[in-house]
């Protein structure tokens, strides 16, 4: 089986393409059967949109791969802690398992409750250093 | 000034396109300064897509129509209380005002908390009961 830090690298690198355009540095990718049916970046400042977080371009594209808007066979892989409204999708979703890199302590959706579909497997930390690390040379370079 | 019952109605009548396609029948516009500058109804079953609701498709088309992510001065104007998703959206949008037409004792977002901005204004129950007799209908016609 291939391991978690393996997608999470794939997603990582989603994120460093956001970080080279000017957008916050967050990549998705989505797993089915260990296979990568989506990807997606942050592209809030390129599309002017709150609603385009890697998970949500990531959900859209992964429903469109495989016809259907249920995921509950997939593995959403995040370099950050999903936000409420990435939550909410996910929810929705149904997805099969939530894997995230680094904890956002201030719009990090654990911070409100579980909002999850109760059947979502959540697991946190997986290359959190290296998401963290890209995070904060972005905004040091923002300043 | 026009009144919240003018712009509700409008958001109703997105509410019924959505209801003769076969979607939940949930809509949505976005004003400002009394000028409609996006609408949307759910479409989540012909998108086979979670996040196409109502409310998230009008967010991205209002950002477009004023060149700005932030809806800071806008009012959006929903049949049906947003859901955590949605209402994520709206708080990094940290648009102006909400306001909904039927509660969602379910799946609204009150149940978990106010997850707006802090800026934002919410107002409930506005042609509540035309949103509900719609949503109603929808149901039983499909059973």
């Amino acid at each position: 089986m291939i391991g978690h830090e393996y997608f999470m690298r794939l997603a990582l690198k989603e994120a460093e393409a956001a970080f080279k355009k000017g957008e916050i540095p967050v990549g998705a990718v989505i797993v089915s059967e260990e296979v990568i049916i989506a990807k997606g970046h942050n592209q809030t400042e390129a599309l002017d949109d709150v609603t385009a977080h890697a998970e949500m371009i990531a959900i859209t594209s992964a429903a469109n791969a495989i016809g259907s808007k249920y995921l509950r066979n997939c593995t959403l892989y995040v370099t950050l802690e999903p936000c409420v409204m990435c939550a909410g999708a996910l929810y929705w979703a149904q997805i099969g398992r939530v894997v995230y890199g680094a904890t956002d302590e201030k719009r990090g959706f654990t911070r409100v409750g579980n909002l999850l579909h109760p059947k979502t497997e959540l697991i946190g930390g997986i290359l959190q250093e290296e998401a963290e690390s890209l995070l904060r040379e972005f905004f040091r370079k923002l300043r």
